[in-house]
């Protein structure tokens, strides 16, 4: 069965289902040939270290565990779950929006792959990471 | 300088210091030997999938994230940062207290390891993970 | 299908069928009730640093891989592929056998994951990691 | 200090030094603004499953560690070791020359990380994966 083309509004609506999504306020951005970019605004409470007012590493694994799934929706895999997770931090994350882009590495009938970068506003790179993810071979 | 010898109270405060960990609620358990025990309550805002009422995997990359950098601290290692995170998903976290339990896997002067188990209350393994922390070489 | 109950000369001829674990020489040494040892030679090929005389990173990730695989294979789990691997080095391997440690996580319908820790022969960690591995749902 | 401009001639004399990459025949292609090209040829030793004559996930393994340190060096940052590895193995590799193209992701004054794909002659991708490296903050 070939996945229902997604568009943006769609796109939001998935995200919306879950309530962790909607505490974080994650906007739905762009979907590309290959991923999706999402935004995500600031809120005092996903504060890690108030000394330099980073946010926590653990906001943005989730980031890049969710953004990888919905890439890979938004390209027509299918996902049921995550599998495992990397992350990789480079720079603390400031106060201000981030900015997600997620991409497809290989859609596989078993597992699925993808990689997320997080930006801040000036473009400099917060983290990266992988997801793999089960799919619903069924 | 030797580590000042961690004790409960002073753990659950170094943990409270962050904006995030107090939202989340979690508490200090136990300082083993070669780690520390935390409790994470339920709350509805961390749910992923409402249908089935699971915990998001980006708070479980939390805990095992936080709870790694905290055996550290509690066992004489310095952390300023998290260098990577890698998580495996393992069941559903359905509603109920998650139990996290934090081990050294070595403390090193450029670097250190830990690794972290997440439990349901029936004590079943949810997720488990490591982190890689920075440390000050001084 | 119940698995065959593993022993030691099964799992050795199983290991052996792989060109590159008879270049290695990898000895199967125990099964354990959650997982397998096994003992691998030093040979002057494997070498990464000629200075120091330290095997290369890329062995020490082989033995993660088999390791977990093979544990898995003995305690009753189906394995058709490496999904992915993750390896934390912690101190240089000089030249002496390498002790190698693979134990069960959770064995899966889908995928199955192993630990495996890589000591040297007084015992001091040398690497640790895990790797995940698709399973024949069949 | 500023690094030496680095050239192909530099660089595989680099990687010759370590006598397993020698053993691998591996072959410095290119040098471009962030990151290498290497070339590994096929011999049967590296097999893992002679029914589909694949190379072992741990060969695969080394050419990502390996490959993202030289990116690393050949863009002027400095490595002591690799920290930790994660690899995603997407296809069987069958006999044939491997493909490896090596990206920096960030150079840091503690740690660096960089990206290595390995795809085959046909340009599919068989793995991808990223190492941290620990540098010489000195």
């Amino acid at each position: 069965m070939p996945a229902a083309p997604m568009n943006l509004s769609k796109l939001q609506e998935m995200i919306d289902i879950s309530p962790f999504h909607r505490w974080l306020g994650i906007v739905a951005r762009d979907i590309t040939a290959d991923g999706i970019d999402l935004l995500v605004p600031w809120r005092e409470e996903i504060i890690s270290n108030p000394a330099i007012q980073s946010a926590h590493g653990g906001i943005l694994a989730t980031l890049i565990d969710m953004g990888g799934l919905y890439a890979i929706l938004s390209c027509g895999g299918s996902v049921i779950a995550t599998a495992d997770l990397h992350v990789d931090y480079h720079k603390a994350a400031s106060p201000g929006s981030l900015i997600v882009k997620s991409r497809i590495v290989k859609i596989g009938r078993k597992t699925s792959t993808a990689r997320t970068e997080i930006l801040n506003t000036d473009l400099k790179l917060l983290a990266d990471g992988r997801g793999r993810y089960l799919g619903d071979p069924g």
